[in-house]
């Protein structure tokens, strides 16, 4: 065995108020396989008061783009990152990580970066704030109507992250409060911040985030917290001690400052109680616990460390997972014939143990054994200076009047294995967690699978059901992934991240707003039923979409429905529904009448609005809200009103050549007494003039393609 | 003037694991208008730990319910206290309240179960959980999809309220917990808690609600917050100072429990620049600022303390203003001819003149002058025992650099005048005040009102914009609505209720749930595009809404597409867009060729799945999120699979007799290839059964009718 020579020492420097403040001296941290030091890290002389004043003024700016715009930045910046992802790979491996488990970390989190550049521009406005919800109608006259709108804090998101995801938990906090127009000021856990630091450098050196919008502390966040303002916020990742220590700072406090906390939490993993030993759902569970435990060593929040099973099973799991955990090779994680690495340090090491025998008095050992290589021989690394542990797992055999393997979370490669009787008490077991960031189902019955998902829903913040047909794209128990919660409450701290465009709103302040339509519409900037329109001598469908402005209408020539239309537009639809051709069923119906299809009225309404002529509208793309709210019979006489609602400009796709951008309209369909019978909008694609942003054809997308994928055009 | 005869001593008692706690002895309160005794509290014998357990057990029965279920309880508990409201008013008079106060606490209360009750029919499904946001999809061949579900938390809301609105504070807490299914503790403020007990008492004695949904606690709140667990929450309205030290209680960080917090705020109201003297804001500013300092008697969280004025119309606002209070007639609130009542205590009189002396030394008193009739006669109620004071008005004249103004908060019949000079002071100081529940801004110029309303939107939880259009059925300044948020950053908690059904998912907890479609769909309830359908012998549209199953799914003959459908359809509707009608254009358009209306393929669809003959399908209702996916030339050949999304049981509207539900299909035309063409969601009106719930035709519905005005039919 071949010991690597010793590395550079590294000093990981603080990014504050446009400067880089490299250590003199400091903390020396060392590297979780050879036990050699690795870094130095010290924030003296950080003015913290300077950072946060300085990150406020940022978010001024970082405000006055548009979502689209920060979207479109961190793209670039995901590109970026991705180009120099075995930088961090290197570093990887002295936190003790395999390059799998680097894998979660640092493509993961340069993923995160894609899903929300693309959640962002498919779900929210090209716009600086976000209207949220319905118009709500406050008066019978229509002359007083409210809204809500979401517009970004203006202070400092402060993230304070844990050692396990340096890159993962940074960028996954960074990407929502940036898009929402949040500057972000980032705490790393100081075990691995080197890995973070070096990510933090490729960011500032791109030049691709407007300067202020990333902050970075390498050491001792020092009188931080005392600075912040009631617009700042804090999202802290770490044990729950810390958590319930920061969060009664006293300034957080007095000043309402949102407190985000995820905690590390005894998730749950379920084996049905329908699953056989011959099931692939059993294998499924196996692989999925030895999965979770020896990922990252275990040092996971999310990491299955309660797994139950069927009283009867336990015998038939432990087998298996005897002889699933022996193949796993420990020792070194840059060699890849490695398949779990180290804690990150020895103090972590010693902290697991101790937890451990505090296990040990309502659980028995029953693989591994809470020591270093008891069971295999390490592939490289230091024995004693490395942080190295078996995977041990422990089997409490009366877990419902047991404490310990509720409460303790030995924050390693270790589980504890609890038998169960009935799916109630399985539910029970679950939720004596007080609250999970995540648990799993395994179970190839669908019955099962509701009694136990909604049995546990409210102390889970994600609940994953494994089985034979989705365990091929499953990403697992322990992956939080973008478009999902990750969070839960109790034990698991009560925060919320992420959830796709909800992880952005947390960023931003709701406000309802109270108005006459027609200011309630400049204001949010979306046309709303009631306020004045905008009628010209030019046809909307006659303008690009750069010309096309909220508020710009059409009122329709007339046209009178008869009973030729009704005979006619069924005989060509094939829909001789009684009430548009049955005389006697109709007149039986609730209308009392035949009255004319509802597809015909919109048909007849496009008849009304669209200009012919080859023109800026390239298609009907879609429709929504559609409402048929009075009948309308032979000789009634319809006419339409045509509104631009609101207008969503649109990337060019990687092949497309002509910008386009989505133009909403308000549709309203009323007869001769003016009496609305049908209300809908009309979404359309229409052509616009290139701009600063479309750029030559882009390059391939990498993780967020399949995000793309939604509504095209007919 | 004489003195109404001493009134009966009132002992409001708690009322807790099903049993009534009357005190014996314990404080005496006193009443606002003469100071003599009227109550005396106390929770002596009250186990808090044993109220919390069996709420926590009530909890469970709760969550049994429906929505819509829980639902009709509050309608029905809303007439049920809505007949009994004058033994409200009776006792709201003690409190210094006039009935004008009275009618936002008591009728404004009722009103929002009436709200709530409507809310929950119309907007949540018949469910005992909430599915949320759309189906995610995970995995490129469909197999592992996600959504968000909200279940209720398995605790107990306890609800902490202020003295100023005992009956609205208390039931607009009440509402949206019920309706979630969590059952409340609540805790009044001891001034007012005997009107509080009084609607407590017919509340239980009507019945309505299952036992255990509501408990009370009228006196000290004891131990009550040490035996919380992690599914309870809390909801506190009072001082910020009262807040803070609840919040950072050991056992609520510990357990990560829910705290939110409405504190009063120091809320300004802007006079927008461009109003002029003559002008119609100029006199709804004016009335409006009056309005806030007086009504009861300025002891509400939203009043209006910091008006801010063009500097060149400070004169005129003051005497315009001078002239509006010198009309405010003060005395015994129960008289007729009295417009403003009393503090709720000389106590709290006396914190308001400390306060104001406080804020005399940056401001000068212009109106009033925070003494008791100073300025009027009493008409009724005892000028040394009652709690009187003067509607007062200072002037600060620096106020960009004035601190006072800004912090401090005389909660009572107060509030400071600030000059400013252009609209970015005005949002300066608009935001000095560091987080308010609610802002007003009066202009009818619409740039304007943009200017001020963004510009302050993030330090707000609202924000009212009063012009001439909207002042007629403006709810005013002050007034939450069920329908928006109550709540602010900052000074004001950080908290937020009610915002409609969002005030009922604060009570329920976030889950992601991950699966494959088939069991994600058996889990929500809902059909999810993947997931297994079934299909028999009976066509789904001669179903009735209660034998319709979810996933109940038809799929139709083929209809090949022809030049003569495409001329035909253009001819009927008179729709000639070039895409379909113009060889030469089309050719040049994004299809290449003449493709078929988007609308003739839903009709034709509508064609292929809809069952002539009457039956139990009504009506076509509407449709929601149509795509037009891929376009559809001329031979091309389509066919619709059409599935039960899911179903929505409606009640029988006032003068309806025939028993409804919407039933919500998702559609699917996929071409010759198999190809998706497009998708959407059709809503139809499908009869049901008579069920318990029918009853005989229903009462007149009183503040929820508007509410109910939705789309209908046709």
């Amino acid at each position: 065995m071949t010991t690597p020579p010793q590395p550079q020492i590294l000093r990981p420097a603080s990014y504050v108020y446009g400067q880089w403040h490299a250590p003199k001296d400091g903390q020396t941290l060392l590297d979780a396989v050879y036990g050699r030091p690795v870094a130095v890290i010290s924030s003296k002389g950080v003015d913290f008061a300077q950072a946060l004043a300085y990150g406020r003024e940022a978010g001024a700016q970082l405000r006055k783009l548009t979502f689209h715009t920060r979207a479109r930045m961190l793209k670039a910046l995901a590109n970026y990152l991705m180009e120099r992802k075995e930088d961090y790979y290197a570093l990887n491996a002295l936190t003790g990580a395999t390059r799998r488990d680097g894998w979660v970390d640092i493509e993961g989190g340069i993923g995160t970066l894609f899903s929300y550049s693309s959640m962002a521009r498919r779900e929210l406005p090209d716009e600086r704030f976000l209207p949220d919800g319905k118009v709500e109608v406050l008066g019978k006259a229509g002359t007083f109507v409210a809204r809500h709108l979401l517009v970004p804090r203006e202070g400092v998101a402060v993230q304070i992250n844990a050692y396990n995801f340096p890159v993962w938990g940074m960028l996954e906090k960074l990407a929502p409060a940036f898009i929402a127009g949040m500057p972000s000021l980032v705490k790393p856990a100081p075990q691995t911040v080197y890995l973070a630091e070096r990510v933090v450098r490729d960011i500032i050196a791109s030049g691709i985030l407007p300067e202020g919008s990333l902050q970075l502390v390498t050491g001792d966040p020092g009188d931080l917290l005392d600075h912040l303002l009631e617009q700042d916020m804090v999202a802290f990742t770490g044990s729950a001690a810390t958590a319930n220590k920061l969060k009664v700072h006293p300034n957080i406090v007095a000043r309402s400052i949102p407190f985000n906390a995820e905690a590390d939490s005894l998730n749950a993993s379920v084996l049905g109680l329908s699953v056989q030993p011959e099931d692939p759902e059993f294998t499924l569970f196996v692989k999925e616990v030895a999965r979770e435990i020896t990922g990252k060593a275990g040092q996971k929040c999310t990491a299955i460390r309660r797994p139950l099973v069927p009283r009867n099973m336990v015998d038939a799991v432990v087998d298996a997972l005897r002889k699933e955990l022996s193949k796993v090779t420990i020792g070194d994680p840059s060699r890849d014939d490695v398949r779990m690495g180290a804690l990150v340090s020895v103090e972590q090491r010693q902290r697991v143990q101790e937890t451990l025998e505090k296990l040990g008095q309502e659980a028995d050992i029953v693989i591994g054994g809470g020591v270093i290589g008891g069971q295999s021989d390490l592939l490289g690394g230091d024995r004693e200076k490395g942080a190295f542990l078996d995977p041990t797992v422990l089997l409490c055999r009366d877990p419902l009047t047991a404490r310990g393997p509720h409460e303790l979370e030995a924050f390693g490669p270790v589980a504890t294995l609890m038998p169960y009787d009935s799916l109630d008490d399985a539910i029970k077991l679950a939720k004596m967690g007080r609250g999970s960031l995540a648990a799993s189902v395994v179970t190839f019955d669908r019955h099962e699978a509701t009694e136990l998902v909604l049995g546990i829903a409210s102390t889970h913040g994600r609940v994953l059901v494994l089985n034979r047909t989705d365990a091929k794209e499953s990403t697992g128990h322990g992956s939080p992934l973008p478009q999902l919660l990750h969070g839960g409450p109790g034990r698991a701290g009560g925060g919320a991240e992420m959830a796709g465009i909800a992880g952005v709103k947390h960023h931003m302040n709701k406000v309802a707003v109270q108005a006459d339509p027609t200011t309630l519409a400049a204001i949010t900037r979306e046309h709303i039923p009631g306020a004045e329109v905008q009628e010209d001598t030019v046809h909307p469908f006659r303008k690009s979409f750069d010309q096309i402005q909220v508020g710009d209408s059409l009122l329709t020539h007339r046209r009178t429905v008869t009973e030729a239309d009704i005979v006619n537009f069924a005989a060509l639809t094939g829909d001789h529904f009684y009430a548009h051709v049955d005389d006697i069923g109709a007149k039986e119906g609730i209308f009392g009448k035949r009255v004319a299809h509802g597809y015909f009225l919109i048909s007849a309404a496009a008849g009304q609005f669209v200009s012919p002529a080859p023109g800026p509208v390239l298609a009907n793309y879609g429709l929504e809200n559609l409402r048929f709210v009075e009948p309308v019979g032979i000789g009634d006489t319809i006419r339409t009103r045509l509104t631009c609602k609101r207008k969503i400009r649109k990337d060019l796709r990687p092949g497309e050549t002509r910008p386009t951008g989505v133009v909403e309209w308000h549709a309203e369909i009323r007869n001769q007494d003016e009496v609305l019978v049908a209300t809908y909008d009309i979404l359309t694609l229409v052509e616009r003039g290139r701009d600063e942003f479309d750029g030559p054809a882009e390059d391939a997308e990498g993780g967020e393609q399949r995000a793309e994928g939604e509504g095209a055009k007919a």
